[in-house]
């Protein structure tokens, strides 16, 4: 991971230090649940909790000579255990520990990724409510095309993010699982009552089917929906770059006291937080390429998705989680300019009403061939020229027979387009 | 799309003609409605829906002209019209054609791609049903394990595949959605109530903000899912393949009377499905890629996605379909070589049974440890050796303290390794 | 492949009926380098030229047979052929013919490409040269910056262009390699003078050391040399998108007469082949990622890349062609708004010129950091307020201390930042 | 990056401290140059260089509050100068720094990496020619085809290695490139004999025409570059997963003394150093993809490509590093069971032999058709029942009057197979 880049709490999920606890936790749950099938005596899981010690260096010096991450893990752990230790890994292997533990691992990072969702999404609709009737100029192409909501741009990152949420809430439920079923899935040594009782004290549901390990389409699922979200990350990133650039400057993103824009030219004020987020967005689409890869593993399990996992999982669910945190801020932040927006409609001098014009010709009973043909000829000359396009239509004979001088003021306002938003924001209040 | 891996009815789908009957019925639906609220007169659609005529070469040709696809579209849709014609598009933006027509495609495709998985688990249960009971030795990195039941692989894949379905369906419902909101996504000139009531019509809700399009995220969640689903076909056709190979020959893929598997060597017979199943999966996941990157669109829009999309929805639909379609035939028609899968078991000479030993000495009073060393020892040994395991521990005098002569011969049995398949099984029954 | 970006002359070159000719021109090659050493009968190859018929349709219907697409060809080509037909394929196996075809068929396609590329240098270079001497203000983080040349832009995409066009030159070189060394690529029943031979005639090498195939690092060498192609010409279109922007408006994709922006908006004229370009970079980036995925086949090969191949060989020449060839269009036919190029300077009144500042007054004896401070000072309130920097800097006492106000009204120049263009560019005319 | 997995002297060339080291060097050498042009005064340079401290703890700091990484170094390192610090970033913008010096660490990691690659390639050549005449099946498909020398799997490997170094030292000409031409690369505060001064003493070249930045071509042709290597990484990888298969097991990984391939099955000796780099080749893949998507960027630079390369810098080098050291371990010290090796090659009793037969009644005077459709009906016979296919053969009575019994028996001999090995190995003896 990039230390920059990891941020609390989702850290500390990760360090060795804190795996080793999910894998002593998984183990103890499984003590505690032969206890109560009564496998092992009462107390068991009491002693072999007080006995158990998490040396990190000592784990690592271990795995030096066995080569094997878990079996270190369960040599050093032990070592201070008397009989009890008999029941510890007893009937598992290696994946049920690391396969369960990492469940774990995953369903706390996604909770805490949920919750930092779920508070970005309280302020995109703040501000999607903020800016719902300034009047901003569409865009399409990066062309202007007719007037619109400033709120609406926010709003439809908010219903973006709902989706994202929805489809995030669903696999965290998917992947809320774990399988303590041995070495090749088929409960040669443990019980599945056993498994049950066991995954149900840390929160978790067997797979219906396992082999050695649990099938990778859990894990590319999630990080196939984190790049999803990042996707939408990358779209608020992109539109406020837009926004920023100097000839537009509509909005700005937060610029620190102190801050400096460049080393050689103390004039800017950069976007970089978005360009930032806007990079990420490409490393959280890689991950989930990788975790595609890594599902077709051989027979009852190979472990070449291992060592891809011990980068991608940190670093996936670290980065959208540092995203979606400057996200929030960033937008709850946002510096918005809004004469410039207002401003920025009229710079074409009329063209973004050509639809207007057009229907309004139709209506009045010109055939949509000929009016297109003669708005288009009217707007492309004005895009060459400069000339304002109200005033080059007005002056048309046809135009001036057909509407009359008070209807083609109205043609040339912003607030038209505004009528039906409210119809828009209500569909959120109704839900 | 290449010809030889377009099946129908997926194909008949992503013609040019299939894709302006779409446009035509999202046209038609929206005059309808307009007919509905009363905007259009009565019998309006009727006469359109008469005089349309969709000649794909007089499109094309237009589109030369006007470079706007959609634009050649209505000039040469409605060339027969006469006064009607003035609804035919009326208060639409071109995406709004494009767009929800879209939806539709990939709707109909998710139904036959949904159908095509459901036929696929009945298959797959049914060879895990069929082969539940016969033992096979489980492999983990390639290397013997313990037994397992052949046909827990099979169940295996169905649970995963039941959860793709699911995925998928959820996704199918998600992208039934089409946008009918003019050119900002704004409604200026049409109504949410005109929308609301066209795409009823078509079986799609309204997506609840659009800018100029319907947002991508929508596509890149379904071709995601798609990437999942190759990945457990990949994972099913790797399975395959290896247990095609000549040194394990426990299963073949069908073989069809006259097939030739070489030019060369008249004795081949290849998993040559398998394989092109494999290869297919790298561009599910190459799809998803891109749909991915498609999402961050400039403003209200950019055209961007248009281009990629060209290839990779119906590349995509026309691929996963196929691989389905192949898979069922594949598994449905699969050989397996009984005798072979049970006789693969033992040719170890009883290695596989290394846990058994050993936890029936931690059982007998030896701690894990030191059981662990002196099977590992044997182990070891005979794998370079090429001696019997089984023998091997026999002759230790510690085994023979411990165990009895005739639990000895009970711990080398595969049969022990099957006790709780049905368990495992009953979980699918009761759901 | 998408047909409306299938462009000749590739189009043809991947055509079934073409790659049939490619395996009969490999196969002849063959048949004249044993007649060569002695082995065919003189005559043979001209007699089995003179007989051998294409007949893609028997072909096909041979395969349904067969199952293998070279055992079909074969049958089918020779069918009218004698005694002949004895040395037709003689020695070989299916991947000598498919996969030497296959380099004939890249080597043709990367000519072709590469011609394309010369071509569209020369245009970059034109523009380079007619831009040279115009002042525009450089943009970084999309902010404005300082000026500089805008025919930079061009020399900038130039010389990638001329790494390009070098980086594929030398791929070129290395994939014209054949490989007619029999089922597991040890000549078994061919030598390596036959295949010296034959390749020579068709102006391939043979690779070192083949499998069945020649490994396929060549084919993913070539199409990450096309993503990078693609990255560049990506880079290019999103530049001319940033320039068509409405606010910005320097320059424009050609826009064809009688064509249309937009179905309901007659006033646009968006910049719609560079975002098909943008979107096609997606997609040769995926590419490259299939190709990348398909180097580790299985021991002496697995026919996994094949199904592939059959999609992103063609797809990816033919896409990489299409991009070329529109990016001379879109470069030779750029429309440059220089008036407005130069007007873009001044918009933020003088703020450009903060480094020149800072750096005269540190001349002048001020200290770096207290020029920074008091130069952001100014610039970062006028960006707010809208002020003219270059007012507000001018009535700083110290400023006017230190600076005369000649030298101040120089400082505020655009030329000076043309010093040293000549020098850049002289690098090109040297080499 | 994984701890684990970060080998020196990579580790130390990515540490924060190491890159600011970097970033001073630069800031040295131009001040040299700007000493040698005659712009600062003599020993300026040394005067720098003595006083500049590099404490990361308070660079850090610094840059909590510019939030600038170069400024904040700036800032920190000359806070003990005088006068001198006046030529400190002289005319230089933060890129300049930046870029320059990562092309100093990629260069350095870049030789690093050849290093490596040239020793593999060393180990890999020794082992093809001890294995040069031990005979092994060939496979294709998974399915065995016809006996080949076992050493010529090594040769295969070592000639892509071979084509991997030499493109990788083509690529490191390339990219041993700088820029020291200010914030938007046209040189307006520096001059291009400054630069070149510079970049000499650091042995770079300047770029031939940069923006802000040095294009990103560069890296993602660096990058495309490792995952080659990779992918060759991952076939050699995937080849002795297959070797160690326990069916197969004719090669084995070394196991350690004191490993453990299992916490529950003693018996394991598991390929999982194989598998490991299996799974980094998916993640080498993947930092491609992000170098790729980094190409673009706007205008005269956009920073989007600094979060994304944070990463993937550091890991793709590191890990490609890790790779082929490991790689070198896993060759050198590689088990081959040579005895098992031949042992395999009779396990279908003949049926590889069969091209043999078939050219051999062809050679008889059979006509291909016939002969194939012959020995096809023996081997396929001979798959499903497990008989001799040699007898089968043998026991038609077409195939006794064409083929004599001496001429038979060696038909069904490996060494034939072994015939032109020496010329493909003469190969690289002569280059």
């Amino acid at each position: 991971m990039v230390e920059r880049y990891a941020l609390e709490p989702l850290k500390s999920l990760w360090t060795l230090k804190a795996q080793y606890e999910r894998w002593l936790e998984v183990e103890l749950a499984v003590v505690e649940a032969y206890e109560q099938v009564g496998v092992a005596p009462k107390g068991t899981s009491e002693e072999i909790r007080k006995k158990a010690v998490i040396d990190v260096d000592d784990i690592l010096a271990t795995e030096q000579v066995v080569d094997h991450d878990v079996i270190a893990f369960i040599k050093s752990v032990t070592k201070n255990m008397g009989d009890e230790a008999r029941y510890f890994h007893y009937g598992l292997t290696s994946s049920d520990v690391v396969d369960t533990a990492n469940s774990l691992a995953l369903v706390r990072a996604t909770d805490i990724i949920l919750e930092s969702m779920e508070k970005l999404s309280a302020v995109l609709y703040e501000k999607a409510l903020q800016y719902k009737t300034l009047p901003t100029i569409g865009r399409t192409h990066g062309v202007h095309a007719e007037p619109t909501s400033f709120g609406l741009k926010f709003l439809s990152w908010y219903a973006e993010l709902l989706r994202d949420i929805e489809r995030l809430k669903n696999v965290r439920e998917e992947i809320a699982v774990g399988k303590l079923s041995g070495a090749v899935g088929n409960y040669a040594n443990i019980s599945p009552e056993v498994e049950r009782i066991a995954l149900e004290k840390l929160g978790l549901k067997p797979t219906p089917v396992a082999t050695q390990v649990i099938s990778r389409d859990y894990i590319a699922h999630l990080l196939a929906t984190f790049a999803l979200i990042a996707g939408l990350i990358e779209r608020i990133a992109i539109e406020i770059r837009h926004l920023q650039r100097t000839e537009v400057l509509e909005a700005m993103e937060p610029f620190k006291e102190g801050q400096r824009g460049s080393s050689a030219m103390p004039h800017k004020k950069n976007p970089i937080l978005c360009e930032r987020l806007t990079g990420m967005a490409r490393l959280m689409r890689s991950y989930a390429q990788v975790a595609f890869e890594n599902m077709a593993l051989w027979h009852e399990r190979d472990i070449s998705h291992s060592s891809a996992e011990r980068y991608i999982l940190p670093d996936s669910t670290m980065t959208i989680y540092y995203m979606l945190e400057k996200a929030r801020y960033l937008i709850g932040n946002l510096k918005v300019f809004e004469d410039k927006v207002k401003k920025n409609i009229d710079i074409t001098q009329g063209l973004v009403y050509s639809q207007r014009i057009l229907l309004a010709l139709v209506e009045a009973g010109m055939s949509r061939e000929e009016a297109y043909t003669l708005v288009q000829k009217y707007a492309l000359e004005c895009w060459e020229t400069g000339e304002s396009f109200k005033e080059r239509v007005r002056s048309d004979e046809k135009v001036r027979q057909l509407i009359t001088e008070e209807k083609f003021e109205e043609l040339f306002r912003p607030d038209y387009y505004l009528r039906n938003i409210d119809k828009i924001y209500e569909r959120f209040e109704k839900s």
